[in-house]
Parts: structure tokens; C-alpha cells; sequence
């Protein structure tokens, strides 16, 4: 696969207004912040994630020489442009939330402090990191709540959208709590924990479904899995119990049977029965296939003895939901606050902070989002980690954002997933920064 | 940006089964294809795309030293599995329908014939490529079928699932029909003309709008479009008409105003006005934000006059459908054929051929899916396309590819977007092979 190069996937908008930009001076301190409008419908709550390749991108941003040739052959921009990107080193602060924190509407999950070009420079593929990772680990995190204690695996690699997508999604589901991922890649870059069991193929390419079974056992008799839905699963179930006692004098435990296809619930059920009376009790039950957090809700509630799910096409497109309305928007130019105000696209101007109130159990209450310099009741969520284009300190290791995760969704009210919204209140400060970025845009557009 | 590694870019358990097939001598000639089982709700047809980039993975699909050395240490695979890996090469043959041909429920995009092991180990890859641009071409055939003569132009990136989803959906979108795309990369890398405007934040940046467009204009006089919605949409349309004498000195042409937010149509109508009574009657409508297929509809039912739109979300993620059903399945294996025959997810087995039949004026009346070797009425899609591992021939150009879609588009029935769906007949001759497949099946499980 050819290697994307980072610099050109953006928007051409992005080189014309730096153009502009450069030509008619404007080049002073930038404030832009990444928020997400509103949370989507049927959703209560978004957890961050995607920072740390955000922050990769910044800090290993540059134009090649045979970029820089190419944009001189299109003809488009001009010289001065050009030496700009040829020596455009990322050299602004960035604020954040913690990958792994929770979030809601309109409050910014990262700032970037840059001189204006720079700023805007960045915009569409900061947008990209973070967009795709912070939808697949606010869908995973709900999967997590709704199946505590059960083996989650993302499965999603095939029906991902792209190479990035696949392996993004491994890591944005790994730090909300899933067990690990079928993709192999996602083991070599981000140590996290692969599961994998065999493919319909496998079975099929066998004579016999028995044979398939043994042979894969004796080629693979680590945490072994055996797919028992090729043909009719019951009988499948039957032929494991039938060939354990003599894989169990190889010293090979059948760990689990994985079901893939069927009515789940009642599956698991006859199959645990099947394997529980022929003395495979550990033997636990996987299963796949088009399932979502509905469907983990439908197999607690129906009791399905079933001990780990692989997630696929509903974690990885966030099926329900698969963008979320996020933007990066210029928030402050040379010291004066600035916002859109178009129809429906209002926002809120200047930089901002935002502060979580707890209760004595340390259950989420209430956040206030404010101006930077605000002071509250409760502990601030978004804190510099990145000055002059460098990381400020080690990046925490995804252990410790998947820590820090768990520790989130245990904070969470009960009623989180009810159609009661959680409460963002804006400060009155802020309200006051609008209405003056608003006064100030009055007075100078009646100028003469 | 951190390239990524192709390779290791599977499921674990692909090399799990390979270490599997090996160890048990199942290397033998298999037969996969890759489907879509059923077109999505609301949908009533799908566009291929991706083959071009299926084929580059296939000839180039190599492990490197590196990467096998990270392999043999997770000590998961033995020497066999290793020795295998490096000296991989894929040497089968590819059948495939062209990229932007039409397609329907169970009919194959593409066939893999080769040897198992090979055969097995390239199918995540190949769907997670297959997948995503068929998704896209097939979102943006709708578009591009619902908004004749407007210049639609992909805006993406920044909402598409990471890095490698931004840059395909802009060559599937250009294969259905758009004029082209924001994404800059994908200009160089496949000569996708782009569009770009500029973005609020530009506006925002100077104090003064009317300012703001001149710094613009000045800097990038070519191709002008102005974006007039930060503020007051209808002032903003106003300021235009009032700078475009004094651009127009200086040799400069208004070619498009950009409105992003609002009512689009009431403001495109206004703005319409408010352009031609200014002398402006050749400077068009751009626009853009949370449009699709239906937005499109909608402008076309009130005559909106917008000349040109950019559709990001929707086109990006396809999000009434962000993923297909589809799969990758051994259809045959050691010369005979297989099927899956578990609840829901039975297929038909072998390798096969579809029939498209079309009436005087080239519309398209119905499908025959057939065994390979059959002879019916009408047109064979499925063409072999590589051999020994080689394509067969030059691939055509990206130009010819939109072409073909153009024709294919030109032959859909009417009513393609009404309720009744297109039909697909399944012929005798695959209904006699799916019974003999069985019948195979059931003997062989009845053995003692």
C-alpha cells in the first residue's frame, strides 16, 4: 500500500486563504477550538479521543520537496506561498481535554493557540483525527456500559471505512473499554491485545466439518476458538464435545465456540446446554454479527449465556451516528474575540475552559462552559499539552487513557442514557464575551 | 503522517488459518467472491469501485523483513507459517466487473482464484477497499442522478473516517459522476480536478467582510468564489455587488457566491435577486452544509437557483447506510463448489457470471446470476482482469472509468428509485449446483 503523505490531504481552501493570508498580512495569533455542536440524537454523552495522532500530525507536519514542486507546477499559488510551506514548522500551543474524558455540546475537546496561517493550515486533517476516533470511542463506550463483564473484541477491520479507519477504530475502542481487536496491525502499533478465531473458509474447505475443527486445533491450540455456525449449529456444538477428550489428551482446551450467524440468544442457549452436558463447562460462547448495543442490551435482558461479542460494522461506522457535527472554529484573531454568527451556526466566541461539578460519590452533576480565565466550582477539564510545536511531557501510555476512561464512564449519572440531556451551563462571562465580540462586529460594520 | 503498513493491516486470524491450511496440506485452488447480499433499505442499486486499488494491494502485497521479524516474536506462528509469509507473492487470477458498472443483491464484483492460503489471507484488506468506494460511487450515483447539470463537488475529508476514507471518497465520488473534490491530494495523486472556496474563518479574521473579500480576491483572483453567510447573508450578497466594479478594474470576475447556512433555497433565491440587479448575472450559487441526496431533491422541487454544491457527510460516510452487507465467501474448493448454509447467510456456491439483458433504448431490464460457464441472453459483467498474480492489460483511465459509470447511469429504468426492485434472477443451472453442493455436503456427513 502506497503511503499517504500527510501534507497535501487537506482542502485547497486551506493553501488559498494561507495565500491570502500571507499577501494581505494577516498573520497575528489565532485562537480556533474543536467542539461538537450537539450530541447525536438517541446519545447522551461523546468521550474524547484521537489526541494523540492529532498531536503526531502537528508536530511532523512539513511539505516535501517533490510536494512543494508539485503546487509550484499547478500553477496556483504563488512564490511566497510556497517558501512558506517549504520552512512551515508547527509552532503554536495546544490545550485539550485527556483522551478518554467525556464531553457534550459545544464544549471544545482541543484549542489551538498559532499564528493564523499555521492554525488554519491544520484545520481539515486535525478534524479528521479527531472526528473519526472520538465517534468510534463514544460508540464503543456505550457498548461497554451496556455489557459490563463480557469480553468485547472489535471485529470491524473489513466493513472500516479505508486502512486508517481500521486501525483507528481499534484504538479508539481499546481506550472506552473494549478487551482488544481482530486486527493484527493494531498489536504491532499500539500493543493492544488481538483475538481471532477462524472464518466460515476454513470450515468449508474441509471435507468435514469434525476434520476442520481438529485440524485447526492442532495448528492453533492456543486459546483455541471453534466457529460452529458453518452448517447447523447444534450438531456443530455436538462434534466439539465429541472431539475435546481426545484434543484434551494433546493437551489442547477447547476455550470457546464462536457463533456467527442465527437467533444469538437461543443458540447460546442450546449450545451452552450441549456444552455443559458433555463436560465442556469452561468452554465459553462467543458470538458476531450485526451486533450493536441494542443488541447487548437484548442479550442481558434475555439472559444469553454468552461470555464475549465481536463488534464489527455498527463500533467502527458508529452505524447510528456515523459523523458527528463538529467543527474548528476561529474563536479569536489578534486579541479580539470573533464568532460566526450565521443562522443556526451561531457559537460562542474567545477561549474557553470548562468545569465539571461532582457529587460526594463522585458522580458527574453538572459543567459550566466559561472563558479561559473563569473561575468555578469544580475541576477544569482542558489543560496545555503542547507549547512552541512541542509536547509538553510524556504522553500518557494507552493503559493509562483507558484507565482514565473507565474511570469516566464510572462517573456518569444513572440516568445518562435517558432522553434527559445532561446540563452545560454558559457562564455569564462568556455570555458577556459574545455580546462584546457582537458590539465590536456592530460598531465596525457601521463604519463609513 | 505515519504510513501505513499493508501487510499487517488483517485480522489475526487470517494468518491463524494459513498456519492452519499449511500444517493440514488444505492448499488447493479456492474460489472466493466478493458480493453484497442484500442493496440497502431505500437504495435500489449499487456502483463498483475500487478494483484499481484492490489490484495494486493484490501485486504488491509483500511482508517485509520487519515485519516478519515482529511476527515470529509474538510466538504465536511457527517457521512454516513464517517461511510462507516471506516468500509471498499473490499468483492468482482475478474476475472482476468493471468499476463504475451497476450492480444488485448476490451478484459478485469480483472473484479471487487461488491457491487457499493466499486467497484467505487477502480478504480483509480487500473488502475493507472493495467496500468503502462501492459505498461512496453508489451514495454519489444517487446525487449526481438526482441534481442533473449542477456541478457537484465533493467536501469531504474532514468528516470521512480518517486519512485513506478522505482521499478514496473523493476518486469514487469522481468515478459516479462529481465534478470533483475539495481534497487536494487527490489531485496529485489521481488528477481529480478540486474546487475550493475559502471559510468562515477568513471572513472572521479581518474586521471588515466586504475587507475580507477584497484581501481574497486580490490574492486569488482566479476561479473567485465569495462566501457570504458569516454575518447576514443578504448584506454580504450586497457588499459583493458593490466590489465588483473595482474588481473588475483590476481584471477580476465574481464567478460564485458560497452560502453555508440557512434556508438555502430562500436565501439562494434572494441572493439570486440581489446578484442580478447588481449586473451580476454570471457570478453562480454555491452550496453547501448537511446536503444530500434528498437536500438535492428538494432544491430541484423549488427551483432553487444554486449552480453548484458541496456535499461532504453524507457522500463520505453514506450515512443512510454507512456500510454494505457484504462478504467474501469460498464459493468453491479442490474443483468443488461450497456454500455456507447457516441460518439467514446461505449463498450460492461456485463461480459465477452475471447476465444483464437491456431493451432497444439500452435500458436495463433484468439479471440473470448464472454458474460461469452458462450461456444466456445479454451481456457478461464479469471479466477476468489478472492473471498469474499480472493484470491483464493496461487499467483504464480514471476518465474512461467515469465514463462507463456515465453510460451505466444512463441506462437505469425509471423507476430504479421506486419501491419495486430490479430483478435478479438466479438461473437453473446455480440452483442445480447450490442442491449439488448439498447433496455433497449431506453425504459427507453421513459418513460414519
Amino acid at each position: 500500500m502506497e503511503p499517504v503523505p500527510g501534507a497535501l490531504l487537506t482542502d485547497l481552501y486551506q493553501l488559498a486563504m494561507i495565500q491570502a493570508y500571507l499577501d494581505s498580512g494577516q498573520t497575528d495569533t489565532a485562537v480556533f477550538e474543536f467542539f461538537v455542536r450537539k450530541v447525536p440524537p438517541q446519545r447522551n454523552f461523546l468521550m474524547a479521543a484521537g489526541l494523540e495522532q492529532a498531536l503526531d500530525y502537528l508536530e511532523n507536519l512539513r511539505f516535501s520537496a517533490a510536494e512543494l514542486d508539485w503546487l509550484g507546477k499547478t500553477g496556483r499559488f504563488n512564490a511566497r506561498l510556497i517558501d512558506y510551506l517549504a520552512n512551515f514548522r508547527f509552532s503554536g500551543e495546544i490545550h485539550a481535554m485527556p483522551e478518554g474524558t467525556l464531553f457534550f455540546q459545544n464544549e471544545p475537546i482541543l484549542r489551538v493557540t498559532a499564528p493564523l496561517p499555521q492554525a488554519q493550515l491544520v484545520e481539515t486533517r486535525l478534524i479528521n483525527i479527531l472526528q473519526y476516533q472520538t465517534l468510534v470511542a463514544s460508540k464503543a463506550a456505550r457498548m461497554v456500559l451496556i455489557a459490563p463483564g463480557k469480553l468485547l473484541v472489535d471485529f470491524g477491520l473489513r466493513r472500516a471505512h479505508g486502512a486508517d479507519a481500521g486501525l483507528m477504530a481499534a484504538r479508539a475502542s481499546y481506550i472506552a473499554g473494549f478487551a482488544g481487536t481482530a486486527t493484527l496491525l493494531a498489536e504491532k502499533v499500539f500493543g493492544i491485545p488481538t483475538y481471532g478465531t477462524m472464518a466460515h473458509s476454513f470450515i468449508q474447505s474441509f471435507d468435514d466439518e469434525a476434520e476442520a475443527f481438529e485440524a485447526f486445533a492442532r495448528a492453533r491450540p492456543q486459546n483455541l476458538t471453534l466457529l460452529i455456525d458453518t452448517y447447523d449449529t447444534e450438531a456443530a456444538a455436538r462434534k466439539v464435545v465429541a472431539l475435546a477428550p481426545r484434543l484434551k489428551q494433546s493437551g489442547i482446551a477447547v476455550q470457546a465456540v464462536r457463533i456467527d450467524s442465527g437467533d444469538l440468544t437461543v443458540l447460546a442457549k442450546s449450545v451452552r446446554a450441549i456444552l455443559d452436558a458433555g463436560g465442556l463447562g469452561d468452554t465459553g460462547i462467543f458470538v458476531s454479527g450485526g451486533i450493536d448495543e441494542d443488541t447487548l442490551a437484548t442479550f442481558a435482558r434475555e439472559k444469553a449465556p454468552i461470555d464475549g461479542i465481536g463488534i464489527g460494522t455498527s463500533l467502527v461506522t458508529s452505524s447510528d451516528a456515523p459523523a458527528l457535527d463538529c467543527a474548528y472554529k476561529l474563536q479569536e484573531y489578534a486579541g479580539f474575540p470573533r464568532r460566526k454568527r450565521s443562522t443556526g451556526k451561531a457559537t460562542w466566541p474567545g477561549r474557553k475552559q470548562v468545569w465539571r461539578r461532582c457529587d460526594r460519590e463522585g458522580r458527574m452533576m453538572s459543567d459550566i462552559l466559561s472563558t479561559e480565565n473563569d473561575a468555578h466550582e469544580g475541576k477544569t477539564l482542558i489543560h496545555p499539552v503542547m507549547a512552541g510545536g512541542r509536547r509538553i511531557g510524556p504522553y500518557p501510555s494507552l493503559h493509562d487513557i483507558r484507565a482514565h476512561a473507565r474511570r469516566e464512564l464510572a462517573r456518569l449519572p444513572g440516568a445518562i442514557d435517558s432522553p434527559v440531556s445532561y446540563p452545560v451551563q454558559v457562564s455569564q462571562s462568556l455570555g458577556q464575551l459574545a455580546a462584546a465580540a457582537d458590539r465590536r462586529s456592530d460598531l465596525l460594520e457601521a463604519r463609513p
